[in-house]
């Protein structure tokens, strides 16, 4: 399908579901957005000590995965072009959209890119009568070209 | 350099730069947002007969553009994998952060995608004394799949 | 040869030729369409609580592969290009009429797209002297683009 | 942006923008689906004599390009993955339902295919007070593998 | 080496090797041409219930493989460009002599395609003093484009 | 549409439909396979100075074209994968049949490869009742593999 | 040959050759340094008003060009893996050193990346009896994955 | 993750961080910059007999390691265009700085490259109140093109 | 790394290793060049029944595995564009010296190519005061473009 | 044809064909082997000044194309995979004997590559009653990795 998950990725989405665990109430246990939560089960990013015992912890899993939890991954998950729905809708966004932002941003700020390092990413689940509706928010440190 | 811009992209960059206006300036003008004209511009979306008359009418192009301006354009403009660094980011987004998001999202809305058609994109410049940031939304309608 | 189907795939499909079921059968049974019970057994659809019960019973398969019957799943099966002859003459329809019917589409609803979420597909057999002709209805909602 | 469109395309499109003709009327016209005309205009399919001669009599087109028209011509017309999101579309299809659809029709009628050559593709517009849907009705002649 | 060969590919092969028996006896076992027995091995192609128990028997297997011989496989087996010389130079043939075969099919027979379904393919040796000669018939139907 | 002829391709096929002739009949003139013959129009092959003074007279062109005529191509006309219909179904045979087609000629041959420069093919138009049917008919000559 | 310059560069680059000035002096002139200088030549940066004046005065090159000069590029030159020997040795670089970096720079600063926006890059000659060398020196802000 | 490390690579990565050992410690240790241990771990170097013995005494690793540790690997770690975030950034500094790299080096030394094998690399951290720096120092011998 | 080893490949390595045998004294064993049996090793080349004997007895390796060993080998190994260095620089000489080399040898012999399968592949090394060099000599059978 | 010659490449080759001269008689004139000389016309190698003068005096071409001749090029002409057969061939080589190679290489010579940088390229036609045969000699300095 595209991509395989980590037996870590495994074990702790199996966990997570067992003690019906949701991200958000892992982000409060932790102290972080959501999106961050699950980025780390995916092995996008890495928890601190404390976060790594905390969320052995509530998950009921054994201290051996700690040090794993507290590494910093190789990032990046999917096929060159993601055949998921889910995903794919992303890559069409910066398919279609990738030049018009860059233009806006480019207007707004001068030559350089947002950071996707120094970056933070938020969903929100917004309802409307005529469907509910998706908002991602995302941001990032404007970094200048630097000229030398 | 990886895309080729057609010849209406080409040409309606160059009179925005000539006549000195911003996008912000042309969405108002239009009655809509900067990035959807800078969609426009790249021939990802589609205008009004009124919006094209006023749009030409600004950049002091001529009439026969118009039938170019509210065609229904193929869309799609990068290579596969991008190379300009201010749209790779996204790319890297979505490799990084899409599985996260995808289980954030179905965790609050069940199994379904984020529209990318059903959808609005707003771009703001957040000012930051460590260094300014752009902030990115999305929003796009929640479809959930079909059973059938 | 260019897929893997995941072990519950084939625990499917393999306890459905031992009971000597139809996909038509356990669509009835299920309250779905034939094709829909063929996109779960594949991992591209998810099953209800209940439909999940109802099939694993059906099947005489154990409750444990439950909880992936219902999970939402990563989707998209193929290769880049499919390599199988079934599957290769849906990529050539798209490859040969892809462009024909966006246009027919645009012109029948303006800019705008036909969902593949909001989406329902059947197959049907028509017989016929000449040789008997494989039937595919697919009925997605059109989703106009939004402007902003 | 992924493809160019032979002048020839080019040529008939913006006549029959110019004539204010839709597909439809062509269709009626040259006795044929009105799909099947739009895959004339982007040379993927061929017209008999008189078709051409009615064709570019309706536009006011020069006889010049009549041979175009009747010529067997080379087809395909995408990129590998389609960019465009309407025709991407049918890439998702053939990615999430194509292997439940060959378990279908093999179901169905054994091991083979549906021709992709012996083959028609209806569009229709289904009004729906929920959202208009777009119905697409491929119908192909079942070819069984043959045993040698 | 770019392509994996299942299980029961192996098996297949080597029970043939250890009992000394050629493609050309299976066939006349089966009744077959002994390339089409060799697309069973390879899964390319599907047996009679008949004709797996007389493989079977033949190569000493036991019959749990039966359901196997007798399922209809996905198929197509290589890399995207294959990389073993004997078969590139079928893509070499295809790179090099398809256009020219395209025109000349055309010519005798108007817009079509020659099918790979209804089809058969021998190889027979042909003996020569400057160096013995592979011939390979390939005999398809004819499908012409159908017009709707 | 995936691949782009050479001018003289194009100035070649053109003056042949003008003057009437088939591939047959210009074969029988330059005393060659009409295959080699539409090989030679699409530069995949060379002809010698007499060959190439009557195929231009025949197709009443300059002189000019001459040296082009009898000029050592580089060879290899379509994209990685084909997108034609027609040319396609030649990859899926080698996808579908290069395995098998491999054993057969070993266990013939030994090791060794078909060449596809000592070769030749046919193509020859088979009535039937039941649907006309093409039948092409490759000759190459076995290449053992050295052992040095 | 993989890579299409623009025409701006091939003018920058012509004029630069018969003016007989190296980067280096070119560098002298703007105030930065030659890398960044050849950078802007294959519109990889931009200059400010007074650089871009500066170089045309000092190139004899006509004041026209000043606005692309100055205007924000789309970056990225090369095909997906450079066939360009120079440049490819850099890809093979990344290929063999880039895991031990990334390990290196994590042990050294934490999780994180060294910025290629804030980065500077310096190419020195290194004379050698034994052969002289090319020193590169990269300079990269260190980001570290912020968490949120 | 587009990259599968060797056992080999994970032994010794996870016994490093069970001895709590850094590069640079092994590097004075073996005699040898850390950026080239590292290196060997991800098997991208070979070891002496002397480096490989005190290697594993001082991770505690069995001696049947040593014969791979000696060995001349296989290179090259990553997928064709890597997704890790820290790596990617070498393959846009190849993008973006490429070309004018090249052109720098060619006029300072003339046609030829910088060797990728007569070649070290440094990594160092710059401390900076601005956030501190990566400093990559790359020193390969200038092969010149030999004319023959 | 690219490719994987079978597991023949594996076992073969490692008994030469251990007997401390070169290629060399294991070519002149089997009566062939060493680069040939390092084929064999490989799997791109098949040995007679007495080599297969002998070449077991020297490595003291068990019977079983002489069926593997006169077995017509799948062949290619790497990866579409290979990562490692050294075997990169065979690729780059196609990419930088191939066009020169088909023109010197049609120059010298028409039409046509140097066999890969009519082939041998020597390899020497001359000691050079300046640094060792690598001598590799190619000799393959010129096939002439058969015209028919 | 997957690969577009640049006009100057154009311009020699038919300068050359209009002068009877061979690679061979321009090697003389140069003093350089006629595959560097065939290189040098395809824009893989760059002439002196010298060699420059005299190579436009002998194809009567004019002296504006000197400083293209001296120019130092960006290099690699083909496709990622060549379709002409005679360059296929040299990939082929390269897919089939690299790990063999590459082994033969390293137990002559210890961890390294062959220089395709400093490096030669030799064509021989050898005669033989059995058919003619061609003798590529590469001859590349041997680059021990450098341990830093």
């Amino acid at each position: 399908m595209g991509v395989i998950l980590s037996e870590l990725t495994e074990v702790l989405l199996s966990a997570k579901k067992e003690k019906g665990l949701s991200f958000d109430q892992l982000g409060t246990l932790l102290g972080q957005n959501e999106v961050w939560v699950a980025a780390l089960f995916y092995q996008q990013a890495s928890a601190s000590f404390e976060q790594a015992d905390k969320l052995l912890e509530a998950l009921g899993l054994p201290p051996e995965i700690k040090s794993e939890l507290v590494a910093y991954p190789v990032k990046g998950l999917g096929p060159v072009v993601p055949t998921d729905p889910f995903i794919y809708r992303f890559y069409e966004i910066m398919q279609v959209y990738g030049f018009p932002m860059k233009d806006i941003v480019q207007e707004k700020f001068g030559d350089g890119i947002m950071s996707a390092i120094d970056f933070t990413l938020d969903i929100e689940k917004v309802e409307d009568p005529k469907g509910d509706r998706v908002k991602v928010t995302m941001n990032g440190k404007f970094l200048p070209y630097k000229k030398w």
